[in-house]
């Protein structure tokens, strides 16, 4: 089945879908839009391809399926990425929910509002919200980094989806401000994940 | 297994564990925290039911499953409110992916502020929100109910764990100040979720 991804490639959002495509040697198609540009809002793409307005969206034929760590769960249903056991598979969802609730929201906001918009393009209400947003980000990663303290990974005894949906806005949040150097936990795990056969950049 | 859930009852996350479990003739033990009185922040709680201090979490035997939409994913694998299809099984996460990123943050949070803080109780930060909540909350309704336009039930043909997390806040999603009359289909869709064999009301 021809599967193509509709991507803002700079979004950790959109490099789960391929880390974890790479991770398991499954080739996606690419198809890039400029969400800076607005080119996720046009009549087409909300018609076509996702009426919430947002990427990632995996295609698959002629379905669309949006939300990164939906269709990363698509691709990896059944596989090494997806654990066996029962508890296991739902503790992975849980740190995927946690993902898009806690860290998500503040980690990948800040990096985009400051690395990507520009603080000083911010509109006020925006910047009125960056001391919650930093703080929220850092006990996400706190809570991270005290899961990680005494375990290689989020879930059982290999890498998941958990780690990966993680994985992808904490690597570049120092680009929103975060220092990564007071999780050493963390820092471990990242390079846990880069070393995985397969592994490939956000960048690539 | 014996099975307990943390909960504050009031919520509507903990409300979709409970109304998955009616639905599947689950019984689960019930155990309540005052989350505005901190019930969830105590070193008690933090230690051993959930280091991130939130409620709901369903307790399995000794483990701790946090995040209402992996505990539903928990209880209902492999039963009806899990589509057999895979990529309508991903679609379902993805409604509930939906559900915690566009939808529980605006249209439970401008509840909780609403009816259980009290708007005059906000601090100035949250207060500046209000507004961009109120419109994020109506783009979520619109797009569940432009989706349930031509359909009964948001994935497949039947019900699964997506109506279950949606339903959660929506019905009550007057309470927040939302206009559910302005949604039609979506009205439709609450009776549908109410008719369901096993039903029960959020406050039983």
């Amino acid at each position: 089945m021809r599967m193509i991804l509709h991507e803002y490639s700079p979004s950790g959002n959109c490099y789960k879908i391929r880390l974890t495509a790479a991770l398991l040697g499954l080739t996606l198609e690419r198809r890039e839009y400029d969400i800076l540009k607005g080119e996720t809002r046009t009549p087409l793409f909300l018609g076509e391809v996702n009426g919430n307005g947002r990427i990632p969206v995996l295609q698959i034929g002629d379905r669309f399926l949006p939300e990164s760590n939906a269709a990363c769960f698509f691709l990896a249903e059944g596989t090494r990425l997806v654990p066996d056991d029962r508890f296991d598979r739902a503790d992975m969802l849980r740190w995927m929910f946690f993902e898009q609730y806690n860290h998500e929201p503040n980690v990948a906001t800040m990096r985009f509002w400051v690395a990507f918009v520009g603080e000083e393009r911010l509109t006020e209400a925006q910047r009125a919200q960056i001391p919650a947003k930093r703080a929220a980000g850092d006990v996400a990663l706190k809570l991270m980094d005290e899961h990680l303290a005494d375990r290689d990974w989020f879930v059982g005894s290999g890498i998941s989806l958990a780690d990966i949906a993680l994985y992808a806005y904490t690597h570049v949040a120092g680009e929103g401000g975060f220092d990564l150097g007071a999780y050493p936990a963390v820092g471990r795990w990242l390079h846990r994940v880069a070393d995985e056969p397969g592994y490939v950049a956000m960048a690539a």
